[in-house]
């Protein structure tokens, strides 16, 4: 048994870091009609800040377009398919967090590719057509969005440059040389605009007291700092998959914490840090993102990583509904309505040594004004192993592959968290509610104070089927 | 212990009776916005066939408008109103069940109305002014709209004829007058259109075999019969509501018998009969119609109505959702694709003498095909005293008068049934589940044949936090 | 030939007082369907303020209701529909012009109404009761929508008290008093709501001294001054319908001014002054409010009553889609974004003696930067007896009372605007254009500078069918 | 001037073989939320009956999914998006003209590819895959959307495989096996599915007599023939776009006819002919796709095409909504309701030599009924260079390359048809309408007998600003 006794007064501020930034996959996605209306979802419900994504200057989106005229070489540069994705995003209320990336195969000087799609990972062939193509790109962006608007999009320069898949060779120096020419054309449209780097993955703390040499030495501006952060070990694959172990989920916080702490002592020191993608697997074919144990794996990173850095960025939106939380096993919100919310979660146990409880009880203690209330309305939403789980109804449907229609509402059903109310009393300011979690629980509990307005002739004995002695409404 | 063993073939057929029909408020309310959405919502969710309410021919909608020109009083029929509520009827899916009455204050012989809108009671100053405005009624409907679909709505004549406050003295001389010059109105549009009486309230029976035998006398078309039927006993006036007893609901049953029975061996022994009103109370200030009681109440009426009549028409829509049901405490449906559903329903007690028990133990036992089926996948739905009941979370809410808008989500999301899923293992080609009502709960459990595809590689037991021992879903 | 010579700098600025209020019917009509169609459609073109209507406290919006329990008379305040019109109200980003009035029947001294759905016009029966009505009233509205949002809304008491049919004996004594007592009830709601009075029909202003003393002898609240304007003559009627004379548009413009010029002097001739009626005539009957040539009678009120009065409030919105003009027979404003808008439009004749020009020629000469710029883009919309008039549509199709499907797709085809576009040259900073305006035309004239971005590859005289010395768009 | 007498009687009757099916660009498209809307557009005025594209089994759709397990190679096949797509298409009211191809390139036996998004056009590498994979695609299909449904969709085999960049080689007799193995495969999921060939570009059809011997010799089976058509010769490039003559319109129609034309006495005499793509140029860059050039070139085609074959599918939808016609220059069409349509076109001139007229006079002589008729209502739409073109106004704005939304919106504005009305007098039961049409101008005119409903009261000399002797609509 868990006993929560709630402070009379707040201890301290929920940040909206975690909200501040989410992933998405390669930016042509953004045109696909299930992509917007999977977005539009996400954000009615959570209401992410910006998004991040790969592959805006790559061939797909079309932006770099060499012709002949005349006998002579020109660049065309076309926007068409920014502007569509960009005006998506806005209507949708979310912004760009802008990656500069990668290579379009006219410019690059090599041909080595990342992912399917064919990402070119090689330095540009001509480092001013790399910069006009920059200009061009967020010249483009200002003038269509106004500098009001865009001055709100950080821009990061490259992806993982430490990783040989993402960057020829995992060359530092050219990537120094990729982030000073970058950094100088975003500031040529407007020095207001934030631009920043290197966007390295775990394991690559060691460039980023070089970067902060680099740049102070040479004067490059820089806005921001940024990293990557993951807890998954070595895979192990199936036919359409892949499962990892996975280390605590401490570790997060352990990483989301490093650029602060190599950084202690240079120029960069007081920068902004983003964490611009956080999970604990990278790979979207680990089965682990579409679990109950993710949610309540995940919950106490959401809610202590605000003090650590100012976003980070869960990687990507298309699995993320349930993801919330915070360390000692809970998280008290007060609205000022009057409402106070709590958020509890269920242990989790990444070892597979010692199975997670099927049972998880919480003795709530809960201070609810204003004096004079008598009585609290509890409304509470819960996703665990059996509820607001679309995946477990679906393993139970025999996991179909092209579900009916009839089956899609099944789902969509199961996906809703499960939500109970009635009604406490309140005794001296304070509500009691003993809340039992089943395994896996991520439950939100929402207390209101009840102004009574039943009118003073009603008499609920009257009514037919409500025996007076019982009725746990009056 | 209530025991089900649903037999292997099935043994009769559901009639859509239920669903005929269904009642609503003045004919003008259907002009409201709110009103609209309401009966989307109904329609979405249920379906309706056929919608009556009162006062298409009463002032409010202004079909009779008498002027003068030239020193001469002529008579204008305006449509505008009746063609915007039957297009916002036609578009919802539903047809007009038409009710002609009451009166135009400019062809009335007198002045007594009914209701606070004040609904004209007399007969006509001129039968031949009457038949002039149902057949322009008419006509202009079939203009419209077109003869096929016309034909289809049911046309009657004038509403409880025999209650003081609806027809002047309750004349029945002069309901009979009323109705043959209607009738034959209504058949020199075009004779293959539905007309209808006496519409009588219970406690009328009485009525049947003299209306027989005058239509039957003097060869007034007559295509079908029609009664109401209610089981509230008198009231006990609170401000603003009213209390009543009510008799059990078999009595409602034993009602929409009763024409049937006396107009047997009359002419009229054969016609449809359309129950064009039922409820427990037919007065809109009596809270049973948001209970959770009224729910399980009326569930066995709506099962068992389709036998005994051809329509019965709920009184009214706006407050009924969940209602849904059949006699012996259970009805099942099988659906061409495989599908079994069972809807089941906890006693209900009417004399305030032996209450309703907290929890109602059902096992139930179902066949389920086709052959070599090893597993089941179950989506229960359920309202009671405390699931998907809105009435329930607003009294514990206080009551509040003019709830915000946020009270206004949670009480939209309380409304909705409690939905939970599970997988169940076929054994000898039947499926055993055991379920606890609660207090008044109607509960539906659907159960489909699952098909297996799961790939051959997939192994649950490596999954984080799933201990291969326990797992349910494997 | 009218020539038109815009100067190169702004000479004045256009208020928006024509579009701070306009007019509605009673104000249960808002709960309508098509009303709140209508509304949208008039709101997504205009986007007015306000809205005012009368009516708030009769009988058929339900607040004010009477009970008795345990022997005693109470009243119950119910806000129901007017939260539900509110919020209608607030969607269609409109806000109210509350109108206190009329007396709800369980208040009223006497019996005498307006209308024929019975507004009570007879003061109440008690003084305290009507205050602790309209304290109930604002202060729901203060409890439901915030007091920073009721503050913008001014409150006027009562509507034409001058006038017998809408105030019992038109007693200017009876009026003070209720005046006195409603805004003293309004402030005690809050001391920042605006209250304002006295709502007088013309040929009453009269009034204006004798209130302006009253309320500083007394020292009553006054926020605002209203008064009401029409120029409609005596009516001739025919069936369903009303002609009228009408005095020239200019008289509307003398009328706005009169109560700043009898309030000079008085302790309110400083205060905000807003017309909450105004209209050609008053009946909703009279056909003149459906043609082109009332588009360009109301064209100069427009445009010239924003330098007289605050706000001034069209009756009624639902047939007010083209109305818009200035004085001298054009408007000229420009935008931030370069862009210039002329409004023009051709003259009226109202005496039936010397009938409206056929033709009416217009010269335009219009500044247009950036320097450089050598061509514009001109988009011109227009209404007349011809185009964007879908009463002109209706009399050619023979005026159908009952229009088909089919009918209203044309009609509203027929309600847009006439559009035309091309390009024309700009010399020397300057565009000149020839227009011609049929009769009773009223037409915006859009010119935006053009930037030229057509590649240098492009050949027009390569397209087929494109004849190179004639293309009128190179 | 064009004299048209238009007959008493109907001379014919139109087929709708015009609008049985449109072309795409490859499947994936239909992805897009873009797509989807454009299509929407498409269906909501025109209604197309089937859409057939490229690519439906190449990579990009991700059917054919081979993998490894437990060391043996196997092949999953995966109809997510396929279903995503088909779904959508249904939802629009549209079905599927299926095409089998490209080649999945874990499948293919070679490397050569199609168009930027690389479609593998060699042959199967496994004849007994291939036939597989077409059996598993059908089948899908079939147990998704019915067999009812599936049936209605004809299955093309490939894309002009005469050409050597869509089938390797070219190869004849290699076409020949991968269409006996693939009509054989649909057919064992079903008999009676329909599915033809061979799919050829124009210049191939000595391709077609052997076709027929192929499939008559060897019992192959076949239910319909497919056939391209397009009239554009030799390209000059410019940057991003493509100029070519074009041949006359007829000689489309000449294309058309050769199906039957070569296969009359072989056993395919009969068979339904489909016109698989047509257009004047195939290519997307050619920009007289959007002239109104191209709407009059085309409008006699759509006219004429439909006694030739059974469909003939445009090349392809996104911009196509203005072409329409007929041969001799105009074509008449009856409704049911009495209305009468016409349409009528300027001509056009290919050659570049004798310029189209700027004016082309029409005079229409018009029966109308029913007797007693008096008015005709007239609606008239047009097209032309200046109204109802995008593309004109597009060009006046300075062809900008990422219009601004306000430029959206004129742009979208441009490109409705100019539409105006007026009444007409019908005399001796016909109407008489003199037409100027401008240069490359289509135009439908609507003609309507008018009832007319206007009250005897009404004197239209009694309204204001209407002068009664010129007054038009009376």
């Amino acid at each position: 048994m868990t006993r929560i006794t709630v402070p009379d007064q707040p201890t301290g501020r929920l940040t909206d870091a975690w909200r501040r930034c989410v992933g998405t996959g390669r930016f042509e996605l953004a045109l696909r009609r299930d992509y917007q209306d999977s977005l539009a979802l996400v954000q009615r419900d959570i209401g992410f800040r910006h998004i991040r994504g790969h592959g805006l200057l790559s061939d797909g989106v079309g932006v770099h377009r060499p012709y002949d005229h005349v006998g002579e070489r020109h660049v065309h540069h076309s926007f068409t398919y920014v502007d569509q994705v960009v005006d998506a995003y806005l209507d949708l209320g979310i912004r760009p967090f802008v990656e500069l990336g990668f290579m379009p195969s006219g410019l690059a000087s090599g041909d080595q590719t990342v992912f399917w799609w064919r990402g070119n990972v090689t330095p540009p062939r001509s480092w001013s057509q790399w910069a006009d193509l920059v200009r061009a790109t967020v010249a483009h962006l200002v003038d269509r969005y106004g500098l009001d608007e865009v001055r709100s999009w950080p821009i990061e320069v490259w992806n993982e440059p430490n990783l040989e898949p993402f960057w020829q060779g995992a060359d530092r120096g050219a990537y120094h040389r990729l982030y000073e020419v970058s950094a100088h054309a975003v500031k040529e449209v407007d020095a207001s605009l934030q631009v920043g780097g290197p966007a390295i993955s775990p394991g690559a703390d060691g460039w980023l007291v070089p970067f902060a040499e680099f740049v102070t030495d040479r004067q490059v501006p820089v806005d921001f700092v940024s990293r990557h952060a993951y807890t998954s070990g070595p895979g192990q694959h199936v036919p359409f998959g892949t499962h990892q172990t996975l280390a605590p989920a401490t570790e997060l916080l352990t990483q989301f914490a490093a650029p602060r702490r190599h950084l202690a002592g240079t120029a960069l020191a007081d920068l902004p840090v983003h964490i611009t993608e956080f999970n604990s697997s990278y790979r979207p074919d680990n089965p682990i993102h579409d679990t109950a144990f993710h949610a309540a794996y995940l919950a106490p990173v959401l809610a202590a990583g605000g003090d650590l850095v100012d976003s980070f960025s869960y990687w990507t939106f298309s699995d993320m509904f349930e993801e919330v939380g915070i360390p000692t096993d809970h998280l008290v919100t007060r609205h000022t309505d009057g409402r106070i919310a709590v958020l509890a979660w269920a242990p989790v146990d990444v070892t597979g040594l010692s199975p997670a409880p099927d049972r998880h009880p919480v003795a709530l203690s809960i201070p609810l004004g204003p004096a004079g209330t008598t009585s609290a309305f509890l409304l509470r939403s819960s996703v665990s192993e059996e509820a607001g789980n679309a995946w477990a109804a679906w393993a139970e449907m025999g996991r179909p592959r092209s579900p009916a229609a009839r089956q899609l509402d099944a789902l969509r059903e199961a996906a809703e968290p499960a939500r109970t109310h009635r009604a406490l009393p309140v005794a001296a300011g304070r509500v009691e509610v003993d809340l039992t979690l089943t395994r896996h629980e991520v439950t939100l509990v929402e207390l209101s104070p009840v102004v009574d307005e039943t009118p003073p002739w009603w008499d609920a004995t009257r009514l037919l089927g409500l025996p007076a002695e019982t009725d746990r409404k009056e």
